[in-house]
């Protein structure tokens, strides 16, 4: 009996947190190696399909980026990158959008749909979600495209009616084609025009740290400016520029709370909004240092 | 951080329960020294208010028998029992409804009010929701009752617009007087008429026993003809009568489980509902003996 | 058949009264002793389902000092009042929760039932729809709050679904506590949140008199100023302060016309609401003297 | 004030009869001299305006025959029947239609609505209400037809919106073209479509007589077996036949109550639904002989 | 097959314009040769109902000179014009009544619904959805009234319902007297308070002419300020010019844009809607001329 | 003006079957070189946008053979068929899923999404639509799988909302797994469930031959019984006998016209819904022989 105490008074500190989020919207950025492991990629989708049921609503925006590598491969085409872009040309774009709609989104769903949950997975052409340009960088990346338009007809739809949309990142030009969007960046655009509660980004790492080569220095929160400043200052590069620009294109937008948490840590998601102290690093509107 | 990862991954083992009764309305009978004890009594209407926000729909009964024999003294009344039941006069039915409608009533409402919830308190005579005929026995007792029909109506609204309902067990006769009615019996009735997935009667024992004086005989699972059995051979007896019988309506009724826990446990509903072997005993139309 | 053409005509002569209300709130505040004498109770409580049925939105509000009393009195404690307020020890709020909630409530219920309307008695802490403070005087009055704060979605709920709302005057407190709130009071801000038609308070006097000693002075009509220089001139006194001040309140929250009545003239009510000339003294936004 | 009183109190005996009728649909076959009276015309649709506000749904059916012979004697048309029909050839049918869409029509809506209610003037042809079929007589009639379905669809979207359909006694054949439909006929059928509580056919007579020369002989109830064998037996004849026979058809299709009543006594409609003894002869499915 | 490939891939062409005004109102005045020659009015009725079919909700004014004029002749009555407009004494208005609200209209109806559409036939008095002052000239002209009001109700509750209204050019005046307005200038009002797509006026000549006596210089674009100044010029005059100024108020009402066709070519109002070039002219708000 | 009078004129002729469709599902297989050629595949799904906005519910389901080969190919594995079917290993699947879901169907959706329309690509593991078994074979066929059950609930939702739902023929096991399951019987199947008013089967002939080799023994109309017979007999082999034995799944399912259709002829699905000859084979359920 003493355990089945326990599970049940662990169900009642959870309780606020349930209340708090209860009917709202939470925008999730799956990626990294939480989507890679079979057994993490379970895990993490266990606790998405827990969210619907105590009444949030949650929303998975994903990439793929080792699935369309692991393709072309295959195929016999060797991936080229340009300042961290992949440049994308009609044949890539082609294996990118069978990897990532066609593989990585159905994966993602049936893994879902098999946990009790019921997920329907689109791309970003779909109902035109998501509208795109194409990226005007120095040089020509053909088909990376960034998000004009956000269309969330077709979230609110699934979701009115019990459904989790998991979205891949693949957008529609205005002619129909296809484009390879940032994934962070559609979250924190979809993330801005659901005025969702919460936008989560899952990364392999543990969050920001003043010092990147040192986990001991992470900061539990950031203001907008903080974090903006560490942009500029370079403590945050590479990867995660991406992610935090993302939290705060969503927090501009309305957005309440955004979260850098490492995916792989098990039940981080859960851990992070069901906790007080929460996992990772939290950006704020006018948070301060801490 | 292993702390809170116990949290999650008891939230995670929470998930097929709260899928499985997701929706469904599941009946309180709420009584016993988890009414009288204040601690008790927060804890088990913070279970009930997670209930509600995990997706369930509870719906409370409750009597009152000490709040009413409290009210008897201060006015020197003096309680008179024949059979069991209390003899009921006009002035006795009328410190009866103040003690249970007026008191024990908007007291639970209230716990659950601040605790988050949202409760309206009722009793039997609003909406005519439980309409009664005097209890025809040897002695005359008064005004006490039997359940003649139920309008559920009003629950049906309170439940569909958010609100839990919590009943107190004054039922309404043709001509529009008060009528004490047993509470355990009202439970029963609610729960078939509203077809609810569950039953749960809160007592002071831990179920019911083969040797009614040795816990250690109790059963966990009951089938309705083994139930009637006890009964009839004397083994379940007095205040058990009632509950048991109103757990035989309700399976009757279409109610898919019922259960005689001991409320005074802390968190006894969570743990009847979020666990496999679940706690007290369990009255099932086809059970087999266990 | 010259009888019945007398109905029939004076059915007609109701209809530009009906035409005008309906659909209509009419927050009534019911007392006095419209509420002690069981004759004319059930005929005002016919003359609410009446007007249901007509097609307006009643909604009761009710206090109950005699009945408050008489359960002190039952209980051999004596009422305490400084200024003409009760003062509200834990164990008097008790009994007014009790006499109120428990008794007056569901007995105004009861014959509404009878008479064939649909009434569900629910006290301000249902739905926590009265949030109170405690009122601040010189002495220390106890549980004697005041409304801080109308949540009027349980009546919504409750006027959609086709029932009467019966409200005893009993609030919530911050931590669930119960307050004794004026429930002149409470019905001049809920019919200002609810932006009623019409805010109907029952007295035991035909209306605001020029000369208080002299019925014949009665004002048939006074605009906000008049009535409150009279409150500031102590023509106005005593019980009839608060029934002035809720309709102040109820005209500057929007309520298009408030009414001071004899409840215990036979169909006080319905001649209000049913004639031109109307009784007792109407306090309107800008009227003219009358 | 005692006049007041009086006026009150009749709103309370009415008060049962609003009670049963509430939400019910009521056919009216409007004619007669009732129709022709200025004074009475407005007096009957101010009654019916006053139905519909105190709950009820009105539907309204008329023909018009004196306004067809007016129209027909203006342009210089001889009428001519046989056996008792109107012979209708295309330009008397023209004629008819004139008169009864386009003035008996527009006069009844126009008269409720200055009367504050909000009627809606169609024929049978308006979204197909009413097919006929010629009637097949001896003589050929011309476009004299009978009922052979009701499209209810407009009516129940009329009163759901609030409206009171009034319906001419014009039906559209096959093709399109237009039928003179006897409008008694048409009340019962749309009654009986409609699942009316009440069917009241308004004539120039007291009701029905057992010797048809003394009004003193009037039946107040009649069985269905009784009218029939009343119209077997030539007792009931010549325009009144139709009207029975449209009340013993509405009472086959599940209508509750059919009457006939002199339409020109002043108020007759509401002395009808709101007294116990009625006026003029009630039509009943298995009423013992009164 | 060469033919039925022509079909559809005309019906392909049709397309966008279909998407256009899909779910979008278009306010038709019918009127002129369209509505006498049987053979076309069939025709522009078909085109009416394939508009419905299509997606797009089409509400019909008209009146009827040549009914009215017919029937003034048949009744042995002299029509009198002044300034072009109906001298309209009681007895003209009754007739104009009869033969707009009980002809014209019902005629239409009829042939709507036998081409599979569902049309509602009501008059500018029903639901008091036009309300008239009368009109001041320097002769009296009677019972000749100017839009005072919409209420378009009515209008929304039938295209709510899959409904096509056609509507008479009779309005209501204060006390339900009986006013025969100018049906352009209802068409205008109606289109402006539904905020239509389109407002189409149905005439016997091709569209507005630079010079009145040659078609060829047909000016298929006129801004709102060009037509307002060969109203003034007169190059725009007679019934042109209530048809134009009816254009304007629609524009100036927010219609996004009016056209001014030719009823009796075969198909007029399909080719106006279906096709890039148009026919007829167009009144725009800031249109270039053309 | 000829030519536009022309295009009106057969939309005119569309009107009846586009009154008959109204509001209609029609489920259609659409595969074949309609779907391979660029500007015939742009066609077909301009056609099916038409469908969809003059009131009809389209609903797609494509498989995709070639894009598939095509896959294989360019990964250097070679397919392998037993009796028509492919061997489909788990690395297969993987890329069958990533053509069908990835490629084809967002080709498609973004195809309908540029010429106006709004589709929503999924798959039927989405939602749990299309539930599958292993297909048991002779030889193990690995992945393919045969329909167990129809989940329509997702179908429904999208078709509410205005969007046109376009379903690769991806389908999930019991435990998430995926299988290539035949697109005609999908097709059959979903008809059968959704109740569909017509199954089009697209192909690349031009219907049914008595003799195979001649197309001039096309049969425009079979019975179910003359199509089993023709499947017995082997006059329909090979690819045709599932889209044959999916009509008759759907027929006897409760759908009323079933048709096979050759997809390449330009608006085929146009000419086959809207003319009354058709053409390919129509397959019914009582159909005469033709």
């Amino acid at each position: 009996m003493n355990y089945e105490y326990e599970q049940a008074s662990i169900l009642v500190q959870a309780l606020p947190y349930i209340q708090r989020y209860s009917g709202k919207t939470v925008v999730i950025k799956y990626g990294g190696n939480a989507m890679q492991n079979d057994d993490i990629k379970r895990s993490v989708l266990r606790d998405v399909v827990l969210l619907r049921f105590v009444g949030m609503n949650p929303v998975l925006i994903h990439g793929g980026g080792p699935e369309i590598s692991e393709m072309m491969k295959k195929v016999g085409k060797e991936p080229k990158f340009v300042g961290g872009l992949r440049v994308t040309d009609a044949e890539t774009m082609e294996i990118v959008e069978m990897a990532l709609s066609g593989k990585t989104n159905k994966s993602i769903v049936s893994i879902i749909n098999t946990l009790g949950g019921m997920a329907v997975g689109i791309s970003g052409k779909d109902a035109n979600l998501i509208v795109a340009d194409k990226y005007e960088a120095e040089a020509d990346l053909g088909f990376v495209g960034k998000v004009k338009q956000i269309n969330p007809g077709i979230l609110e739809s699934l979701v009115h009616d019990g459904y989790i949309p998991v979205i891949s990142s693949v957008a529609i030009g205005e002619n129909g084609e296809s484009f390879n969007v940032n994934a962070d960046h559609i979250a924190g655009a979809i993330a801005a025009v659901l005025k969702a509660a919460k936008l989560i980004m899952m990364t392999d790492v543990k969050g920001i740290f003043d010092d990147k080569d040192d986990p001991s220095t992470i900061r539990s929160v950031l203001s907008i400016d903080e974090a903006a400043d560490m942009i500029r200052s370079g403590k945050i590069d590479k990867g995660m520029i991406p992610k935090v620009e993302a939290c705060i294109e969503a927090l501009e937008g309305g957005v309440e709370r955004t979260h850098i948490i490492d995916g792989t840590l098990p039940h981080a998601l859960l851990m992070e909004i069901f906790t007080d102290t929460g996992i990772g690093t939290m950006i704020e509107p006018n948070a301060v240092s801490g």
